[in-house]
């Protein structure tokens, strides 16, 4: 993602953007291979020592390093020295958001993060901006593109996990280590994120119970079309304000053929959000790849660029008083789950209780 | 939608917002009309002078009033006299509005109008904020809820544009006189703003060629039934920044059934914008009603409160070279049109050469 936005920043459709640093543990290397970007504007400094981004008079630092801890302490130290900061990073979101928003807000800054979840969908500023005039209740999502592509690729080429995880690595759609993607701790991460712009609700990503889809097997995908359904991913969380209790979980789930996420296939991100006054919105688009990341990254540096000295008060979160997973959710609101998938899953439209209308 | 807003802000959700003055030319009438919200704050004064609301010290004027003069005079007056404007008022906009968001940049106050197309569904902030780091290429999109309701309905039921309207008046989701939705004009006018906001362009409504639904029969739509297709109304366009060549129309489109836009029923709003990096990104929603396009405008409400003294500048807009219209477009890209339906409408993905592949 990182050379995606270089690349699209030094080149001409950067508007009022100036790409000025490029810090890098291995910048000597990268620069080799990135001529385009190291060969167009001279000005750019390539440099391997972070002090060199955080003692610039740069306005902002797009953080695309990955990892938690050193990415937050850079973050921090980038609001701290008075400059935005712009990142696409989940798990450094997801665990200190709140406290990154508290330091920019502090600063007279702003932390933007619209890339950490969904790709080039744009769920953060529809739950964080478009929807903060309604009470949203329910968000129910495909959140992670590789175990879409290979879910999807299972389905239509009656194929086994490993191919389809095969076929993802070719076109570029997983990691050569996809557990984090299929197990969906990354998925999970997202949704925790999403619980606070929607419910204004703090909890950690391993308070979300997550069921992996890496035991889904052929058959299990065979089985599910058989009944009419295809085998999905999905991230749900859904709460009820008056008892405080959050339902949220990530897990492979059965869901009619003829239902939007059946629809969504290859590494596409989908979301339908619920909200007591605008009723369902749905959202879809390209969840991964550097390209359509790169878009999320550009358009909130360029809502920076509008106006810097913009003020983003952080968000009063709360806390859930009981968070229920998939065990409990399953047990109590799907048919009895075969094969770990969650099965019966038609919770598309209606609420918790009256779960029988299926999209 | 007025009264919706109204409502919600007398409420106790109105979080930072206070409601402290309510315009209406017939006030008096009116205000016996809605005892909720006339007895709840005492302190909400009801007037039929517009100068009462223009010579307070209000910071934000909601514009819900209709019609194209006196609201675009009552919107400037406001943005003249200190005061944000928000607004659901697409024609306004449609026509004034590249001159309203150079008045309010000049004043240092905003105006906002997520409600001024499709409802809840939150487009306006997609194109405008979160695309604004991409190349939009294509609009293809349902942006009529009246129309979608009516053309749904004489499917589902088999019956005619008669009764199916009758069955909408009887919803709510049409008025007396659905001439501007049927014909196009009302989506029109959402096209041209649309177009402002994703390809930097400034149309008039009158310069998108429309055909209209209203002669749409039963026979029709059966006949299409027939065929695989449904029948939606579409709003389209598409640009070609090199040639400065637009295409943009609002015509009845036969559909293939499998596709997105024939799922789209009732009065949803729908959308499919391409990017040149982020690819299909698709948005839907509930396109009408008073409480979904209340939420909009909270929305927009949450975001001047959030920072009054934001500056957001005037886009810079450019005419297009040349436009074409639906005549032209179905003549070279679609099949003969019989019915007077757009047929063989398969440009959901493809782009205007290669328009083989269907959604």
């Amino acid at each position: 993602m990182g050379s995606a936005v270089a690349r699209r920043l030094a080149g001409a459709a950067a508007g009022p953007l100036e790409l000025t640093h490029i810090f890098d543990r291995r910048a000597a290397l990268k620069r080799g291979a990135f001529d385009d970007i190291s060969s167009s504007p001279p000005s750019i400094i390539w440099t391997n020592r972070i002090d060199d981004l955080l003692t610039s008079d740069v306005d902002v630092v797009i953080e695309a390093l990955g990892g938690v801890d050193d990415a937050v302490a850079w973050m921090e130290a980038s609001l701290l020295g008075g400059k935005s900061v712009v990142t696409s990073n989940k798990q450094a979101i997801a665990h200190h958001g709140p406290e990154l928003q508290r330091l920019a807000a502090r600063q007279g800054r702003q932390i933007r993060f619209e890339a950490a979840v969904g790709g080039a969908m744009p769920i953060v500023r529809t739950l964080g901006e478009a929807l903060a005039g309604d009470r949203v209740r329910r968000i129910t999502a495909i959140l992670n593109g590789t175990t879409n592509a290979v879910l999807s690729q299972m389905e239509a080429r009656r194929c086994s996990m490993e191919e389809a995880l095969a076929d993802a690595r070719t076109r570029g759609y997983a990691e050569a280590d996809p557990a984090d993607d299929l197990d969906g701790v990354d998925a999970a991460a997202k949704l925790a994120i999403l619980c606070a712009l929607g419910f204004g609700l703090r909890i950690g990503p391993a308070e979300i119970e997550t069921r992996s889809s890496a035991a889904t097997t052929a058959a299990d995908v065979e089985k599910a079309g058989r009944r009419g359904e295809a085998v999905r991913q999905l991230a749900y969380a859904s709460y009820d304000a008056l008892r405080g209790e959050l339902i949220a979980w990530v897990a492979p789930a059965a869901v009619p053929r003829e239902s939007w996420f059946a629809g969504i296939t290859g590494p596409q991100n989908a979301a339908v959000i619920s909200g007591a006054f605008a009723g369902d919105i749905r959202l879809c688009g390209t969840g991964a790849g550097g390209e359509a990341t790169a878009v999320a990254v550009i358009g909130d540096l360029l809502a920076i660029a509008r106006d810097r000295s913009a003020i983003v008060p952080a968000p009063v979160l709360s806390r859930p008083k009981r968070i229920i997973g998939v065990t409990t959710y399953s047990a109590e609101c799907a048919e009895p789950a075969g094969e770990g998938l969650l099965c019966g899953f038609s919770d598309l439209r209606g609420d918790r209780a009256g779960r029988a209308e299926a999209v």
